[in-house]
């Protein structure tokens, strides 16, 4: 595949970030092009960028463009105006580790600078680097991946751990490009994930143009589609995997695995290295319940009747044990978790 | 409950056919008055009223609307405008088994009649009949079921087997509102039921109106709610029943009785004993496939691109080893099948 024809996500470009308009899909692919990182703060805050490893590069490309934007004449100048900028962006989505994660890498590279002009330089080939590492740990991950899944193989895959979560390439997704580009023939089978639709609205879309043959169906349609013969292989991302290889991925993840398991189907989980926390116990990790609205209606058109309670968990876990193996950048660790995602850090120091 | 209270989905009153409106809901309560069998036709045919029992039923109301209307002198001219009737009621919804029964019975009462005006009251007469046994066999089927829930019981229930899916007060839903009626204090997690979303528009509708606590969750969040202790036991309906126990059921109820079983969790059916199907063996029947744009738009709203597949199968199977009870309006058959679902039938002989 040509690096032209990647689906990218966030990209500098002539002094400027170029974005994919993710609220506009999957009805229109359209590119944003912003050169103030007000405009940053503004598409992160309404989800023009969406996905933890996108929003983190898009947080160091906002600090880029405060950079070139700002008129300090002192290295001091230009750390008051990037802390202010800082500031700004970080407020869009405090509680995302990835975004402060980003502002910080490049708020280092600034303190340690010597002159403006040097610290706006290296400003902006740092952000640029994070977002290519950002693309090679996703390409190296696919590899790893790839030898897993067979030609002919039908993989399904639920919600979109995609380009459109990360800077191009995308984790569970990439495996699946990656499988694709070594030569076999496969097919994809995407469950529309309720409530938010990130499987119609985005993966459908992103495997629709690379050219994958992709299958929507209902969430409600996993034990079917499994019972019928329909699914060969299964592979999903993360948000948060615990050193007990316990996963918490986007709400139905785990009816995946457990149908998954009933029929003999391997279940395969995508995630880079920063993905892994291997301080926190299962029962420590609290799962956010999001707005009743996502249940109740769809866009603006209401489904259900006022005054009735909602349940709305944005994550499930899923227990090591539904799980055929977790593909990293630095391999595939297999059960018992506890001893091989260890190997996977201590081969990666 | 006082009759007056009851969701009551099609009624005879003052010669007319009063039904709700379920394209309305969940937004507006419509009440809609019938005096033209044509009428009745159009409401079939768009969805005004479904769901079997409830389309066998308006049916013969359509055809004691046509008996009304007719201007026929001797039983033959009568017998000869019911039959135009019937087809033009017939062919609004031609595969549906309960309709073609419904129209059926009221021909054959036209057919052994005797003067016009005595043919035209015992059509209203078994009409009314008809409506009212529906009721009735609910009512008992409710009872039956009740024994099988406890006080502080939270029940999940997937689809719409309830009061607007039959002339009043429903299957599954039959069953929980006989719970609450017996004294017992329970609650209701309703699944929103994707494609068609008969769980947000009409399960959360109607137990709200009953003054029943309900919580919708996305299809998603089966499992989550499952894993995290918040249900006591599962109720659906039934669209088809093998004499194996076999249940063909709206598309997404077997991965919920799988989540049932893994958590330890009663898993019942709730149908009439018109719902079975004795004769045939679970590889014979064929489940339809439904219109893709079920899955990839929401009302008039585009929630997936132009040009992918759609897997959107109607109906799903679940075996019997995950089914605790099957609950009838003869009594509950428990496992094994083929022996108590034989003895069901003989005793109501």
């Amino acid at each position: 595949m040509e690096k032209a024809d990647l689906l990218r996500t966030v990209e500098w470009k002539n002094n400027a970030v170029i974005m994919i308009d993710q609220t506009k899909l999957p009805n229109e692919l359209v590119l944003v092009t912003y050169t103030d990182y007000n405009q940053i703060a503004s598409a992160i805050r309404n989800l023009v960028v969406r996905g933890a490893p996108a929003i983190g590069v898009s947080g160091a490309f906002g600090l880029a463009l405060a950079a070139l934007q700002s008129n300090a004449g002192t290295k001091e100048e230009l750390i008051g105006d990037l802390e202010a900028a800082k500031k700004t962006l970080f407020e869009t989505r405090p509680t995302a580790v990835n975004l402060a994660w980003g502002l910080e890498q490049i708020m280092n590279v600034a303190k340690k600078g010597t002159t403006v002009s040097q610290i706006k330089n290296s400003i902006i080939d740092t952000a640029k680097q994070m977002a290519d590492d950002d693309i090679k740990i996703n390409m190296t991950m696919g590899k790893n991946g790839s030898v897993l899944f067979d030609d002919k193989d039908t993989i399904m895959t639920h919600c979109n751990a995609g380009a459109l979560a990360t800077v191009a390439y995308g984790t569970a997704l990439g495996v699946i490009r990656a499988t694709r580009e070594s030569g076999k023939n496969i097919k994809v089978i995407a469950t529309e994930t309720r409530p938010v639709q990130q499987g119609s609205r985005l993966t459908a879309f992103e495997l629709k143009h690379d050219g994958i043959d992709v299958s929507l169906i209902p969430d409600t349609a996993v034990g079917y589609t499994m019972a019928n013969g329909l699914v060969n292989k299964v592979v999903v991302g993360a948000d948060r995997i615990l050193r007990t290889g316990h996963v918490f991925n986007k709400i139905g993840t785990y009816q995946v695995a457990l149908l998954a398991k009933q029929h003999g189907i391997p279940f395969y989980i995508a995630a880079p290295l920063s993905t892994f926390d291997l301080k926190s116990n299962p029962q420590d990790v609290v799962i956010e319940q999001r707005n009743a609205s996502e249940v109740t209606q769809v866009g603006d058109r209401k489904t259900a009747p006022d005054g009735i309670n909602v349940i709305n968990p944005a994550f499930d876990m899923t227990p090591p044990e539904l799980i055929s193996g977790i593909i990293t950048e630095a391999g595939v660790a297999r059960p018992p978790y506890e001893e091989s995602i260890k190997k996977l850090f201590q081969a990666n120091k």
